[in-house]
């Protein structure tokens, strides 16, 4: 080997050096937050001691007060509640039942938003498309009185991407079927799972669409429905729903701080949500959200003094319709933040990492590579995009950083009652934690300045 | 090598010869039923057209003129329904809710025989029993008003077998309660699963003991109310369950045959049961055990006619107290039955065989061994003793054959709404058909005696 050759070889090896001036030992914190025990106490407190917490209701409101005595007792400063108002909708009966030809039950749960059928209940034919692309091709009026059933499957993705797309028949669906006239509408769950636990989720109905009753029928009974009507008669059902509108109820996001000891270095912003849909008890969605990123914010504290505040949030209703963080923009849109990163995706292992950081940032995306090898985390090849939260702030430049969790059984739970404690790794949410601890002990930390980005959405 | 080793390996290598007489081609048939389609047109058919079926209702009915109509068109001889009957329980509303101190709804489902709180539900504090033991071991009297909660687990068996230890609380810990002056009864569910889907079972309440409200928590639920109790604070469940007896109705076994062609050789009785418990469209219970044993022996008979008669029987009413096995042996105590098997353990892969065949059949087990190893199923260490309709039977010493499926996932499933047709997998069911056809190619075609023997149970 020549001189030369040596020489470049070993400054290929060569990892990035740390700042001089990033005290914080990024690797030392993240290995120790291995031994996390934070992010579950919060998990099993929250889930427990409140359980499901709906947005705007009593229970979300109890949330609220809970996570202000605990981030309290953790030591966090600032610790206060910023109410805001939004509509609230809430679950009434929910029942269906094949009449013909084969009587038998049906388990669906009402969509966010659902109207609501006659108390007794209402009785029509099932008309079936296997996509929403074709629900979108009948013809206006076609499904004058009828049940409009949309059924495509959905197949788990690591990525989580699969979501987006399948996602629209539960958007949307509900209102094109209204446009065409439909008495109600039925989906199947927007998840991956084979139990008898349909998937909630909010709907929307535009400005002068009428707000049919829609409900989304677990897998299961969604494939049953399939193979009634393959038998070619015409298939009746029963349905009862009795969802409502209850008016603008009171919610509101709870935040809490580590003070950074150079106010000018600016915020950096981590969260996920309190809310939770009703039928579970938001564990994966998202109480492993908020007590991985306070965890890991605590763990910093403990620590010594970053050089940027680092700002927890925990997002009131979030699930219906991202109220929390839209209020939260409002509120903070001036703010000096400079990164943002969100834990909506429950708590598999987290696989990848994206950054939307500056080019003047460059080294602090490089360190944090270095310090996530180690749990597993390599970079992945898109810029950040993540977090309902985090979003409208992101769309005002600020830079975002996803830490990517496994998406292959997520959409198991996703807004099932299945979304319960005994789903959460208590290894796995360790490791989210440990990265958490590394991401914030090298950003929050972090010497560069870190300036305001294109939008990555 | 002498000539005398040599003999001595060749005679080891050498296969149990198969009787002169014995004409059908077990080996062949069972590679032929790898193929099979007709336990999954069964099993579809009756859990798509029927759904469920709980024993002594309108849709236990349907389900047997179903089966009479499916087993006429494949063929069989003499199908007949024969009726009896039993007293029926149904299901009513069912809700729970913690009230204090952490107010959230419980996910439950009434035992079989449970009593009926009033309409507008009860409220009461719970006591809490980690064993069967502990609730036995409290005072006479010291529930008085309270909800007596049992929450003991189980892990999955192979053999299925701590079902009957874990299934005590459910059979008989309602009537303890009830002794103990309980106003109900809360059980963990007797599963292995954690889902949202609570199981379902019947509870026993002798004459004279009150039959008070008894219900199975989901086991996330179970092990969610065992959290809040270890807070410390008094819980109070608020409980609406309001079933009912509805007195004695019409419930029957439906008979199906492949005629023999030598009566006087008796009747081999293979079958599983037609009802189902009412939450979930009895797939695995026992949609694939009527489905299995009627293809095995459809398969039987397109091959040719064996010695003796194969009875198919598609019992009614077993969840509930195997009515139809009991009504079976009262009205055929006296027939000339020479072996029953039974399948009611899903459609897992078959992994053991036990018979308790006479020593005078030896060479029928011996066959069967030879038969079913191909399929990976090995001859147990004990004398085969299941199935609950056969049971009646068996007391009068028919003998047995067992052939056992894999019952690590069965209690996932067992009595719960998840009990449906997308668990069962093709391959499986195929083998499971393979295993019975070579099962009943051997036994119903045997030229040997097969005589009465010593009850296994």
């Amino acid at each position: 080997m020549t001189k030369r050759l040596l020489l470049a070889a070993v400054a290929a090896l060569a990892l990035p050096l740390p700042a001089a001036a990033q005290t914080m030992d990024a690797a030392q914190l993240r290995d120790a937050a291995l031994k996390d025990d934070i992010a579950w106490d919060i998990t099993e407190g929250l889930t427990t001691e409140i359980g499901p917490r709906l947005a705007g209701t009593e229970a979300e409101a109890r949330a609220r007060a809970w996570a202000v005595r605990k981030l309290t007792t953790l030591g966090f400063k600032n610790v206060r509640i910023e109410p805001f108002k939004m509509p609230v909708w809430v679950r009434g009966e929910e029942t269906a039942e094949i009449v013909a030809p084969f009587p038998q039950k049906l388990y669906l749960t009402a969509l966010g938003n659902s109207g609501a059928t006659p108390a007794t209940g209402m009785t029509a034919e099932v008309v079936y498309f296997p996509t929403l692309a074709d629900l979108n091709a009948a013809p206006d009026g076609s499904l004058k009185g009828k049940i409009a059933f949309v059924s495509h499957a959905m197949m788990p993705t690591q990525d989580g991407s699969s979501y987006g797309y399948f996602g629209g028949v539960r958007r949307s669906g509900p209102a094109l079927a209204a446009k065409k006239g439909a008495a109600a509408m039925l989906i199947r769950s927007i998840g991956t799972d084979y139990h008898r636990n349909p998937h909630a989720g909010g709907t929307n109905f535009p400005e002068g669409v009428k707000a049919i009753p829609a409900a989304a029928l677990s897998i299961p009974d969604a494939e049953q429905l399939e193979r009634v009507l393959k038998r070619g008669e015409p298939v009746r059902i029963k349905l009862t729903l009795t969802p409502r509108q209850t008016g603008i109820k009171e919610s509101g996001n709870v935040i809490a701080e580590v003070p950074g000891s150079d106010p000018s270095a600016g915020i950096v912003l981590v969260g996920g949500h309190l809310d939770s849909w009703d039928l579970g008890t938001g564990a994966i969605d998202d109480a492993t959200g908020v007590a991985i990123t306070a965890a890991a914010a605590k763990r910093i504290m403990d620590a010594g003094t970053p050089r940027r505040t680092i700002r927890v949030v925990w997002f009131g209703a979030e699930e219906v319709g991202v109220f929390g963080g839209r209020a939260y923009a409002e509120a903070h849109g001036t703010d000096n933040h400079v990164a943002a990163a969100e834990s909506d995706f429950g708590a598999d292992r987290i696989w990848r990492f994206e950054t939307n950081l500056p080019d003047s940032a460059k080294a602090v995306g490089d360190r944090l590579a270095t310090a996530l090898a180690p749990l597993g985390i390599a970079k992945g090849p898109g810029k950040a995009s993540d977090g309902a939260d985090v979003g409208p702030i992101m769309a005002k430049g600020v830079a975002a950083i996803d830490l990517n969790q496994s998406g292959l059984d997520y959409f198991n739970l996703h807004h099932t009652p299945d979304d319960t404690l005994d789903k959460v790794d208590p290894a796995k949410l360790r490791q989210n934690v440990a990265a958490w601890t590394a991401m914030l002990a090298i950003v929050a930390d972090a010497p560069e300045t870190i300036g305001r980005v294109a939008p990555a959405r």
